[in-house]
């Protein structure tokens, strides 16, 4: 900050009349810069910089939310972003919260690790006054680029340990939904209880298999499968389960996707749901677990609330009014009960 | 460009001298600034135009591909930009053919007017070296919105009259494509064609239906039906049609999305197809077309290809060798024949 601060504080009349506009004109852009054309808009700018004028929340909203527009990472290739309803979801929440404050989403994705250092290069050019990352995945570089980049971040999910050190993060309590889906099924009756996990390298997926050990700590490791949280992953699985061990009578399925296809299986081999199989899922989404056949059971995150919670996090990163970075955010999640257990 | 242009041509270690880095420093910048810290990037470029260095193709890149970022804009609701298909495939052919030029996609879309003064504003802070806009409207303000920022831009679509002028664009033959559609259904004997209509403020919905009234210029106008390029709206103008016009025996359908939502109100009301009425689409959508019951006889167009042509006729604006803009150019489609007619 320049000389001045130590001196009368410098009005927003001085800082029109060194921009050479209107005060009506340095009013607009302090306070966002709509209908101002660019130029002024750097002119009133570097007149604030130079005179170190600080009016208020606004001036200093003008140094942090420089780009008006704010970055938003799904690490997975483009035909999981469009593909998965689960993504859909969360950038819907944050485009509405987004919007709320005025800030320009600007979506992009992951096709492979060789687009980490493009996307480095865009999050340093300083295009953007923040980023919101989320499917993260352990060995992901992303959580360390984007810290060297100094852009302020918020990951959605939580990252691998040791990764994305300082960042805030918004999940869902993963371990305690899958402690009470596999619950519901115990309360059933269901004895012979198999879950099948998402991808090994995601902190959500290995969150929903340890709940899923708490509850079961022996069950044998032939009801243990592996899925990718795709829909035809969830009906291979199941297939492969019903051949090691057709006395299944009760699948935790570690998202909605995943339990639709397993669904799907169980209907073309004539397996009943719930009667000879129950079935919960997880993710309550939207366009699929009230629709499944039978509907599914399943736990409930608020996805499009966690976006929303995300942008908040970080508008008060760039605010910066609080001196600490906000604290990381755990949602709680509920059992839905529908026909499928 | 400076005075040096008629002296002796400027050396690449004179642009690292001036910019106090190593020749090595300033040959990476020059030929991308990959790897290389921002403070320096900026001290090499500014030496670059201050000497007028032109070493060949990478330098001029360097001042009109500064941010190594393209926009797309898709002028639609987030919930159509992740649910229409079209929009993946377009997508997905921009996204692989800017990855081969190493330049960021960042994707925008546009929940309702209240965005384009926000999406100007980013556009015009020089964050992006190009645009890509589609899906216009005939009312969208976003072509003049672009042509004032003079980001470079290429449509997907022509744009309607009036607007984007000076802004090349890429489309398909959506008039002569439909009247092939047409004349294919008459030439199995259809008698009484009908046509479901996608959006009127949008060049290829009108193209197509012009193309229909070519061939039908007589038609009774209660076999024209109004979509809006949903799979729900071509379900309902089909059960309009069928009440209207029982004696209905052929459709062609403007989009593949709703011509699915046709077939299914045929099947729903026990309508053979193509046995009582025969159905053309349009697009050949990879994930509908064959997929439908009976599988979408329908008009192809190279969706994927035309988003590789978009980013290759940016490219040569960026690039700006041609002297002159490039043509915009018209791909032709090809009628694909399947059960459905």
């Amino acid at each position: 900050m320049p000389e001045q601060t130590t001196g009368p504080r410098p009005t927003l009349e001085a800082v029109a009349a060194r921009a050479g506009v209107s005060r009506a004109t340095a009013s607009r852009v302090v306070n966002g810069g709509a209908g101002v054309r660019a130029p002024l808009v750097d002119k009133v700018r570097r007149a604030v910089e130079e005179l170190g004028y600080v009016p208020n929340h606004a001036a200093r909203s003008l140094v942090t939310r420089r780009n008006g527009a704010v970055a938003v990472i799904i690490a997975e290739p483009e035909f999981r972003v469009f593909s998965d309803p689960f993504f859909e979801q969360q950038v819907r929440g944050i485009s509405r919260e987004l919007t709320a404050h005025d800030a320009q989403l600007v979506l992009l994705w992951v096709e492979g690790p060789g687009d980490h250092d493009r996307i480095a290069r865009y999050l340093g050019g300083g295009h953007v006054d923040g980023a919101l990352a989320f499917s993260l995945h352990d060995d992901d570089r992303l959580p360390a680029l984007i810290g060297r980049t100094r852009v302020p971040a918020v990951f959605g999910g939580r990252p691998a340990a040791g990764s994305g050190q300082g960042v805030p993060f918004v999940d869902a309590d993963n371990r305690g939904g899958a402690r009470e889906a596999v619950r519901h099924l115990v309360s059933l009756g269901c004895r012979t209880i198999a879950h099948i996990a998402g991808p090994r390298d995601q902190t959500s997926a290995v969150d929903r298999l340890h709940g899923y050990r708490d509850v079961l700590p022996g069950a044998d490791p032939a009801l243990l499968c592996q899925g990718d949280f795709t829909e035809e992953s969830g009906a291979r699985a199941m297939a492969g389960l019903l051949e090691r061990r057709p006395d299944v009578d009760g699948v935790f399925v570690a998202n909605d996707l995943m339990a639709s296809g397993a669904l799907r299986t169980l209907r073309e081999r004539g397996v009943a749901v719930p009667g000879d199989v129950a079935v919960v899922g997880f993710d309550d989404m939207a366009s699929v677990a009230p629709r499944t056949d039978p509907a599914l059971t399943t736990v409930r995150q608020d996805i499009e609330g966690m976006g929303r919670l995300m942008v908040r996090l970080l508008m008060r990163l760039l605010d910066g009014t609080g001196g600490e970075a906000p604290a990381s955010v755990v949602t709680p999640v509920t059992l839905v009960r529908r026909a499928s257990a």
